[in-house]
């Protein structure tokens, strides 16, 4: 086998191990199906078990309600910042951002094009270092929904609670930590993630969807782009990306087998205490998130100088230590730790920190 | 290895086998990565040489001059129903649709949201049994595009020459053909294609636009529907289905080595050949596609009754001959023999198809 490397890429990003070496195992051709998954139809009775089975999976990990629709689409969260107002914003309505980073600003920006846009709360001005207090969040009990981000990649910080929107329609985007730790489905109206962070790679969306929001969709819609298709056709109405939920299919049953998402939480809760506390010993690494809007996913923090930040990142990568260069927006390093990052990993990053500062501070 | 059956299935389809064999050979980690290819950045140099190298092969394949450009969305066909009229068809515009089967006729419904549309020709009265000849089309010279379907899966029929439609722009749903012969490119303004039947696993969508119709797309789009995002981001506007891209990469460089799409053609034409004297070497089978409309790519047939149809399914699917069952608006039987389908599969379906006659002629 040839030899893996940490990876600590914000996505794509690393799978769990005994994943991908089934889905290696399997993939000239599916036990007894004599088609490798990437051959077989989506109308065949082995795709429809599989795709029967990750619904039924996601439902049992992440305590769907009955009332609540679970969509496999394309297009990324990027396509969903655009199918959320289309679907959820009426002619004359208007809808409540919360901006808590890049992600944020770039649903909004898709939701102007449908109607009125309210910012919530924003904490840009703050180089979006943290997440809003509730105190902070001016919410229009008139408003269609309430959007926002539930971990941000970029600036690496991370609500540590759903927030409270009374009656309104709650939209979360948890592409980057969706199923890292239980989710409060029957607090939302419709959650929606790009899979390939925490569940599969990249090419599939997962949309978990409260039914009576799809009477909004108004009428004449594009047909792809209209929740409602999806719904009725069980997310075949065209070929769906088979293969990536066949991988998501083989997460959710690693998931479950690995003691569900309390168990993700802790395990994902002390990774990133181990990476915190590294930085937090010393004043040569400053983080960039205020302490307690800080992601469990992405650990996000800078050097004294860039030219020590592209040493850090250039010798890391040596080591075996990969995709640690913060995103351009924030600058720094960036430290992914996703549910199948390891916690060996982990220790051999705070393991290289210690020397780096040792050699460089 | 588990034994691989033929797999006559419309889509997703039979890939080559040695691009099955590479895909999990690497499957754990590309070599000198040491990560797998679904944990890789869409950022990264390793998927940038992938997808700029997967262009490129794709230019020389078909010959693509260089005043087009190639984009790999998501969505499938279904969605660029959709783009195609979004971005081509002006407020006050009309559009030539040239209906000649489900899919055209999927793809009309779609632009008849945008704008007006004109039938240009329907083979619907006959069952579709048949392109359309040249002067049937009563094309509008003020269109803003003519729209038609290249091959039609579910009623065995293909156009044999790209239909002439004066300087109006040629817009081609190429999903079920595409690279199955040498594509002139240079006589259409647009080709879009799902690529799980002749180039990839599910999950891409090859789009080839002449670089002038990007004007036309109207101001204040959404960004994702927008041909220009993924022309100007290089189709990495956001996470692109890596997976299905590095795949794709693989079947292209195999159309290459293989010859290329002369060599193709002249396989499919071969296979199709052998199946089509079978089929009319005797009253048993009937044809559903007249003899010029004759598809290369799903060859479809009715057998005496239903319930001969019913157990030639049944027992074809015993010898290992899977996915022939035709399309529910066509009955009958439908065998999909694609670039990556086997002559050896089409013999051994000649030989089952003398059999079952003799047995229940």
């Amino acid at each position: 086998m040839t030899e893996r490397i940490f990876n600590f890429s914000a996505g794509p990003a690393v799978l769990p191990l005994a994943v991908l070496e089934e889905v290696q195992r399997d993939l000239l051709a599916l036990p007894g199906v004599g088609m490798s998954i990437m051959e077989i139809s989506h109308r065949s009775k082995t795709f429809d078990e599989i795709i029967v089975n990750a619904e039924s999976n996601i439902r049992q990990l992440a305590n769907v309600p009955d009332n609540y629709r679970v969509l496999f689409l394309q297009g990324g969260a990027s396509l969903q910042f655009s199918m959320v107002p289309m679907n959820l914003l009426p002619a004359n309505g208007k809808a409540d951002y919360i901006i808590t980073g890049g992600w944020s600003k770039k649903a909004m920006k898709e939701a102007q094009k449908c109607g009125q846009v309210n910012v919530a709360a924003s904490t840009e001005s703050e180089k979006f270092t943290r997440i809003p207090t509730p105190d902070e969040l001016r919410l229009d009990p008139e408003a269609a929904y309430v959007h926002y981000t539930t971990n941000n990649t970029l600036y690496g910080t991370q609500w540590q609670q759903t927030p409270t929107v009374g009656n309104v329609a709650l939209v979360a985007d948890a592409s980057s930590d969706i199923f890292s730790r239980p989710l409060e489905v029957q607090k939302h109206g419709l959650i929606y993630a790009g899979a390939q962070k925490n569940l599969a790679p990249a090419g599939v969306t997962l949309v978990i969807i409260r039914e009576d929001l799809l009477a909004r969709s108004p009428q004449g819609m594009h047909t792809m782009l209209d929740y409602n298709t999806h719904v009725k056709e069980r997310s075949l109405y065209n070929t769906p990306p088979v293969f990536s939920i066949y991988v998501m299919g083989l997460v959710l049953k690693w998931l479950l087998a690995e003691g569900g998402l309390a168990t993700m939480a802790q395990r994902n809760e002390a990774k990133a205490a181990l990476l915190y506390a590294a930085i937090d010993a010393t004043e040569f690494y400053r983080p960039h998130a205020v302490a307690d809007s800080r992601s469990r996913m992405n650990v996000t923090f800078r050097l004294p100088s860039e030219e020590l930040e592209k040493q850090f990142v250039a010798q890391a990568t040596k080591a075996g230590l990969d995709g640690l260069k913060g995103h351009r927006s924030v600058g720094g390093i960036r430290a992914s730790i996703y549910n199948a990052f390891p916690q060996t990993g982990v220790e051999a990053l705070v393991s290289f920190m210690q020397e780096f500062e040792r050699t460089n501070g």
